[in-house]
């Protein structure tokens, strides 16, 4: 009655083994020799890794953003990330202006609702913080099983908080088992910038990287590990994309302020050169923080390695570059901010680190899927292949190669960031909570299959005690 | 015909969950429900929990120095090392001046060989550099199954090697899959310290203090950081003691050096006050590095809670205060260095880290029992509990409270470092690959049952893969 | 019809000799020897030093601060300047919500002038950051003769500016040849933790200090450094009191950032020990940044010494005990903020500075006199001894000594931060532009002398070309 | 009888003005308006400015470097200087191996004495330090003249001393008035990467360049700075070339370490571009440290601008192409290291730091006469324009252009480092203690005029009290 996965070597954060894999109905019964059981079924993973399902705790599917949204929704998103090998995305979920916490849950629980291929979270992002909202915060963490709230630090006059709401929130959060994650850029400085360079009739798309230069990210980092210490609460930067960003954390971290950060694979294998191109074509890097020149590169790699950064996700945000991206071409302010590529986050940390041996294997499930599931609260359920936990699987063939590009990825969206990168290895089945979802790189269920995943309140070092 | 520990709570260093533990012969067959095995003896381990044997990888038994050896020897040492819940011990073999490695790793394995309660390994630590021992460093790491080596940047005219020698060693080791393990205090600045106090006929137990402020020890780290920079070799700062030795590894790590650090429950839980004891008392503590100034200690914790400092180690090396201190009673610089505490790392780690929520219990795990293992090429046959793994196991029983003292402790040294202390917990069982060889905190075993472990060569950030 | 000072020993930023100082009109006309000319008066200054008159350009005098007003107004306080060997004064005029730049600025003009015992100018501090006033920048630098601006990164609601206020002004600024000057700790924490505090009831004044701590002003400081990387203005942080914001300042100017940092004789001779007192009378202590832990003594004097802390100002602001400090009595947040100090800063410098060797003799003059007047615009017509500049000059007698305290100080107010404390050394003799208007440390002029100083822009490293 | 420079411009380290300057005898008598006397001859100076002259702390005439000698001896290498505006220059005084500090130094006497066109002194540099050499410290600070030593942290096995002997330097120093020079890199790591490329066949001149990576550099620099904490001394890094190091200078200013900083022309306007030639031709650009990446170019420029580097010296040390350079025509390691360029310190920081506005005209003046002065014992005699001061003055005429190669150039040399390369403004007449040595750039004496200089004892901050 139970599925045994066998033959394949077994990789956790902090192992690599053989053995078998025993599921019995949504979970993980047992690993180990001996452990089938008569009747069970038995899938052959001869040659292949079997991680545990990654997790993407940074998407943006469905976003409404001025009037459009972004090209990928719920359905074509979740899509994209099981076939990739996620088997777990949270995405951000917005208050917006006037709207009460549960409300804009509430909003985006109904984008999601049934779409969803893969299990989905929510964080709350914040961008009107008064009284109401602050009594909100216990009933999200509590009823509403979303244990960590997002603030902007950039993006002023629209989402952009000052540092009051930041330390409000922070306490709030600290006292009700919440991590706060924060996108880290002086959105002030970038916005006299932006308003700069308008004035001076520089409106290419490329002038939206010089808006953002990495001193403005440090800043922000600075500021948030003050903010942090200060008041004791745990917080995550999001995409950090610099050496200076990384130097401030290291910095942070060795005087034990709880501060973690997550970085993306955008800024781990691309770099500026693109915005050379003096064509609109550079529109489709537009994203905040932009990608950075080449050296960054070495110093993220190094800090995934030596563990000052903690996490890898996508802040996957699609935007068709016709129709979409296009609207900001007489003015790069205009441009919708984000890229597409949450299909492909284990394929691009497992060729440009793994194989390269940038990282380890532990270290690159660690990245995906453990330190995710332990920041955001679902761990052990998800995150790790180990006895009671979900069984959410990864079969990973390393003969397989792919080749990515915007006619062959499952996102719906009108162009690819890697547009002609290999990909060494693919994700030839995937369990969600037991179920055979993907077989042989294809989607293999019906229906989305995905539920919503209460989550636990934020734990200190993120392990469960 | 198996054993299963069941009803305790499984920790590891990254998951913390209940489920049975069924162990065949030495190893560990299966972890999770239905794995139980007709035949099968079962132990209750209701309210406790299970950790892998501790490794602690920095002991000094039976150690000559000048005409003394330390009061433990390998009989004593394990012993006490079993019944704290250590499994295993690296000892340091050390090639005297003139000898071959060969010589001096057979001197170890003659004084280790059949007094072992525990298992053991060892690191070969080099003091005299040249030709013919460069040669043996392949042996030592594919046939002697030793994949670290030792230096010592402090102890002039002894032990002290010149930054070429680290140079080469760093070089060979690199080569050979061997982790560099590295004593960093400035040896020449300690010399002339040590000479002006004698010369000014300052000769009380607190001048050995004053001859290694951290800066001392700032530097020495500072220069392996440059030296495993420039030869990508790994390496491992042992007994890091300070403020400024932690943030000079954070700056390391966070531009990408291979470089771990260690740290000792004696600079985490004591402190200089003890040298304002104008006795010769104060002699207990002579150690290098010395105990630091209070404000160290915060810092040393939160290098543990976030992962800048890797594991914790004893640095056990025991000399009676009458006898063997006093040697030094009328000049410190012959006091032998050293304080006894094997037996009491997970105690002291578990009371005053994790009781404290300074560190939470995985990070405990992690700390006494993972790291070392991937350090040292030990991981996954030890430091984990999974299938495949050696069934060395500690049932801890948080309810027990111990009291230190050298009228309790199984040390073999007349005085304790942590005299009064209390601790909380106990490991009232324990399994060495799979024979219960402590039961309800006792010695259940008649003879010594450790034997040498070859350890694999070092492995990069010491993940299999 | 000249006056030559003769037999004292010269003391410049750089130097140090032995010479005549030849004063003609309100200049100095030729120093070295066979200088004097017939008709010259002498007087002789025979074991004296003479210096450059004192710049103190950290001021607040006759400032209104809710309904209440400084116990100093320009006419104490000037006189309390001279006596103390200040010669020149640099007042922040404040623009209050509101006002334009121009307004801000007649006020303050009319509160000094025909008040002053010594020269004077003006910062404008503008709280009220709009196009009007941006608009009015180019004639605040070119036509009335005041050269830098300040901006409160705290004082929230009150004087806080947010970064894109700062970020203008310093972009405004530097196309004006301007200094900005910067009040820098995190005023959003501080305002947050002093609500905190209240709510939870605790109001006595010691509560000042436990809402400024030395993270909210590193924040700051850094916050600044990029704001000043980003827009390339040169920035001043007045009042640096603490070691993290000393490091930053370090670390900005390693990377080439324009940045300069003030210090307070407060901050260099008193500590938070003070507000171990449990009465009200700790209040006379109520200052921001507040007093620092004893250690932060130490990296001020090492600042000074290697240069990373440029100036040493007074922040003189000065509130009677009685009836101005004791409106705090029942909430520490309304006590007026400030403590007296204009007269005592040379003394305590040289007393606790240049006796005690911590500085050079040349670095006190560097510190009180010649980097203001460079920072300033007012170099070299103040600041220094050198033909052609203002024959402003202090003949100092280091063979007197003063108790300093409430009864005998010229500051108008009821109470000494420096009570019972020891100065060494006296300005016997001071001269303002040529005359001679302290004689034998009393002042010898019926009126008030003081010239409002128009300054020159701000250039690069304050130097002259 | 004197003779008065009338209408310049007066440029000193802190001070830009027009006033008259009179000579009498050797010194200057006055500055100032009127004070001409009867008698005196007047040199117009219209439209120039007038430097105090030029100080070189850092050449090497004359040096015997295994069987060869530099290109340039005393003569030749002393009418460079003052051709280019440097009126004194420090040469290192070698011991050599077996001889007293009192032999090494009556060497370099007997190789300057009578051939110096400008004013010299000595450092002694120490490469054999033992108890007889301890003892004849105090001579040489106090009857010698010269205080200032040298040791080298590099060039192991030739001039390399370990960290004992500089501790017993430093501390020998430290109680007799002198300051320590040292050469930072680590010269262990360099002899194994010398010896690895050996042993590899790489032999070609840029593997110099890959056998001193900018690491090494800052190791030593790190591990100097410790010695000087420790000790107390203080300390001056030569030639210092690269970010890492400056870095690690500005935290050790920030932590109060007596430390200084030596920077040189070829760092700040060549880089390490030079070795991609794949001739023998780079061996020109054999030095140590080696050029760097351009990045580093801008960090020292700032260095200069925000005080963190002290001093511009030349390092000059020429060997030929021809005959000497080529002597490591098979193997880089025997190439000899250095290059000319006493004659263009000035004329290179003038065009490339002056005229860009890198650097101000008073910073200039402070970085190549006024602090090489103070911190050699030389200052006020030499340094700075100020009655007593000798008159060593340098009319320098902006209008006048060059261009610098080894056809022009007074260096004995057959190549130059800076061949082609434009230099803005010229030492068009030079006076040398009163004596009018240069006129309208060219040498107008006869015989050399140059007296050796003895040197004050270092003072705290090389400010004289």
């Amino acid at each position: 009655m139970g599925i045994v996965v066998r033959g394949g070597t077994i990789v956790t954060e902090n192992n690599c083994y053989q053995a078998d894999v025993r599921i019995q109905g949504e979970t993980i019964a047992a690993v180990g020799d001996g452990v089938m059981q008569s009747g069970d079924t038995v899938l052959m993973a001869d040659g292949c890794y079997i991680f545990p399902g990654g997790i993407d705790a940074h998407t943006h599917f469905d976003l409404p953003v001025g009037s459009m949204a972004t090209a990928d929704d719920f359905l074509s998103g979740t899509r994209a990330a099981i076939l990739g090998g996620t088997t777990t995305i949270i995405d951000y979920a917005t208050q917006f202006s006037g709207e009460s916490l549960q409300q804009g849950l509430a909003n985006w629980h109904r984008r999601a609702e049934g779409k969803c291929y893969c299990d989905y979270g929510f964080h709350m992002a914040i961008t009107d913080w008064n009284e109401n909202v602050a009594g909100e915060i216990p009933w999200l963490s509590r009823e509403a099983g979303v244990s960590s709230v997002k603030l902007y630090m950039a993006y002023k006059h629209i989402m952009q908080v000052d540092d009051s709401a930041l330390f409000q929130v922070l306490e709030r959060s600290r006292d009700n088992g919440m991590l706060t994650c924060v996108h880290c850029e002086n959105g002030d400085i970038i916005d006299n910038l932006i308003r700069q360079f308008r004035r001076q009739g520089k409106m290419a798309p490329a002038y939206h990287y010089l808006t953002r230069p990495p001193r403005v990210e440090q800043e922000a980092v600075n500021r948030l590990a003050a903010l942090a210490e200060v008041t004791g609460a745990p917080v995550l930067v999001v995409h950090l994309s610099c050496r200076e960003a990384l130097e401030t954390v290291a910095q942070a971290k060795a005087r034990g302020v709880r501060i973690w950060a997550e970085t993306c694979p955008q800024y781990l294998v691309l770099d500026d050169s693109v915005y050379q191109d003096t064509t609109f074509n550079c529109a489709k890097y537009v994203m905040s923080p932009p990608l950075r020149a080449r050296e960054h590169q070495e110093y993220l790699w190094n800090g995934l390695k030596t563990d000052i950064l903690d996490t890898v996700a996508t802040d996957h945000c699609s935007f068709n570059y016709h129709g979409q991206k296009e609207t900001g071409c007489d003015d790069f302010s205009k441009i919708p901010n984000g890229a597409p590529g949450v299909e492909h986050r284990l394929g691009l940390l497992y060729t440009y680190g793994v194989k390269t041996r940038k990282i380890s294997l532990t270290q690159f499930v660690d990245k995906v899927a453990t330190q995710p599931a332990k920041l955001f609260g679902l761990f052990p359920k998800k995150g790790t292949i180990a006895p009671g936990s979900d069984a959410d699987l990864v079969i990973w063939d390393e003969r397989r190669q792919v080749t990515l590009g915007a006619v062959s990825h499952a996102h719906n969206v009108d162009y690819s960031a890697y547009e002609g990168m290999e990909q060494q290895g693919q994700a030839i089945h995937v369990f969600l909570r037991g179920r055979h979802v993907v077989r042989d790189g294809k989607l293999c269920t019906a229906s989305p299959q995905g539920q919503f995943v209460r989550r636990k309140p934020f734990c200190m070092k993120a392990y469960s005690e």
